[in-house]
């Protein structure tokens, strides 16, 4: 009888979660059908697929991995992306883990027998599962290489996110080689399903990453929206500014600033409401319609708050 | 500063513990000599060095691995052939563990931040760390190959040990290449000078490993004395017998047997003392003086005890 084998990201999925159990299942299928062994590795998810996963799945026709709520004793289950129970499926501790595939911290895990625990301290899970392809020389096919690349590049943020590694950039290479896609182009046009900034509430546009900090003695109000959509950010700058305005209003900040960072332009362009002129002292800046850019700005703890705590 | 990370086995370190340790560390060293990494990984042990790796060392000029007793706070330490805290060096929660490399189940650990963590079901650590040096295409220095292959070898058993798999004999064969040595002539000197089974006392030789059992109203006493050396065993017959049959008179035993078991021949020879008809009867076989070439058998528990019991 065959033997099926789950492969499961974690719960509250993103799209490493999802692709990379995709990925590192026809991995392990391909080894099965090399090697003789009678076994179907099954990849399964633990929550909605993300717009972009759902979005790439479509396009290059790849079946939506079944959504499952627990397992069981009895059965076999592969982790990836992430390695603690507390992150996986329900039931797990009844089930067998029989292998894991992983980039983050190693979080107490116990198996009763060996199991093959691959972790590297890299961007993705799917650049992992792409070097185990290619340690084996076997080939990966068009839709599978798209889940893996989609996975790369949103985990890594267009490979700009600190955790990415050379090792990334290596494996996203021989990817968009494979697919004949620019990776950039590949990984903003995904982004770009995902952010929705166009549509999605102000209150959480400007308020998801918020943060109050003494500025003398008043408090001012500092957000940061991390995007690689910036003008669909700037298209709402009037809706932006009147919200702003309005917290300064109801929450008597002396001011209220908007960092709207463009990960891979690699600078922040600077929204701010309230005593525009503070602002101005403090950064030696000029405020103005449309904002300031201000090139190289991606913290706000080092170089937006500590400028404001020190003024 | 160059920084310096310990590599480290578990505690009683065997062969496997010592040399992948001593190997691992050459391969850090390879590959912070091509990246341009300020680091030395240093191989150090947790306590004295077996017979066969003291041998091997010294037979190839690797320098013995330093002793020591713990590790502590800012130390960054890589565990091999190990992954349990209680079975790492003292001190090890204090100290910041920067990579793993095992054969074992996964065993809790957890660490703050993403680490290399490459785990595989297989034979030995030493094997792994070779295939870690095949992946970069990285020479191996014979001296290292050396320490790799007695590793190999002794924790495989010469690739008789249920644990071994295709991808053991893999490594095996590319450094038994790479030494121009026969592997099992190898690791078969590695097993005389650990068996020592010319000298050691003769309750050890037959007592380490015995089991009494029922045998309709009576007790019987079963030993089994797995070894590469066969011979050395046999030459201590008038020995074993004496001892044997103090045995039966001194614990009433109804027989006792000493399974001497030929791991490479898969075979065990039966030394016999007490009421030889019975055991006669049990298995159909002639005890006589020299003992009985039984082929095939190698298990005490399902090949002979399991005999004795339903007798």
């Amino acid at each position: 009888m065959t033997e099926t084998i789950y492969v499961v990201g974690h719960k509250n999925p993103d799209n490493d979660a999802i692709s990379a159990a995709i990925g590192f299942a026809a991995f392990k299928n391909a080894i099965c059908a090399r090697d003789g062994i009678d076994a179907v590795y099954k990849p399964v998810r633990l929550g909605p697929l993300p717009v972009e996963t759902a979005f790439n799945l479509e396009r290059y026709g790849v079946e939506e991995p079944e959504l499952i709520e627990r397992v069981g004793e009895g059965d076999k289950v592969a982790l990836v992306d992430h390695n603690e129970v507390r992150q996986s499926v329900d039931g797990i501790e009844d089930a067998e883990i029989v292998e894991i595939v992983d980039h983050h911290r190693i979080g107490g895990m116990v198996t009763a027998a060996p199991i093959p625990f691959t972790n590297r301290p890299t961007g993705s899970t799917a650049g992992i599962v792409t070097s185990l392809f290619r340690a084996e020389d076997l080939p990966i096919p068009q839709p599978i290489a798209a889940c893996l690349l989609s996975a790369c590049l949103t985990d890594t943020v267009i490979l700009k996110s600190p955790t990415t590694t050379p090792f990334d950039h290596n494996q996203v290479a021989y990817l968009s080689t494979l697919l004949s896609v620019d990776p950039v182009e590949f990984g903003m046009e995904l982004f770009r399903k995902r952010g929705g900034e166009s549509e999605m509430d102000i209150d959480k546009l400007v308020g998801a990453d918020s943060k109050e900090f003494a500025y003398r003695d008043k408090v001012v109000y500092i957000a940061q929206r991390e995007t690689v959509d910036l003008k669909a950010v700037l298209d709402r700058e009037d809706e932006i500014r009147e919200y702003m305005k309005g917290l300064c209003e109801s929450k008597g900040y002396e001011f209220a600033i908007l960092m709207a960072t463009d990960i891979l332009a690699e600078g922040t362009q600077l929204l701010v409401e309230g005593n525009t002129a503070a602002v101005d002292a403090i950064f030696d800046i000029t405020c103005q319609p449309g904002g300031v850019w201000m090139p190289g700005v991606l913290s706000r703890k080092k170089q937006i708050a500590a400028a404001v705590l020190g003024a």
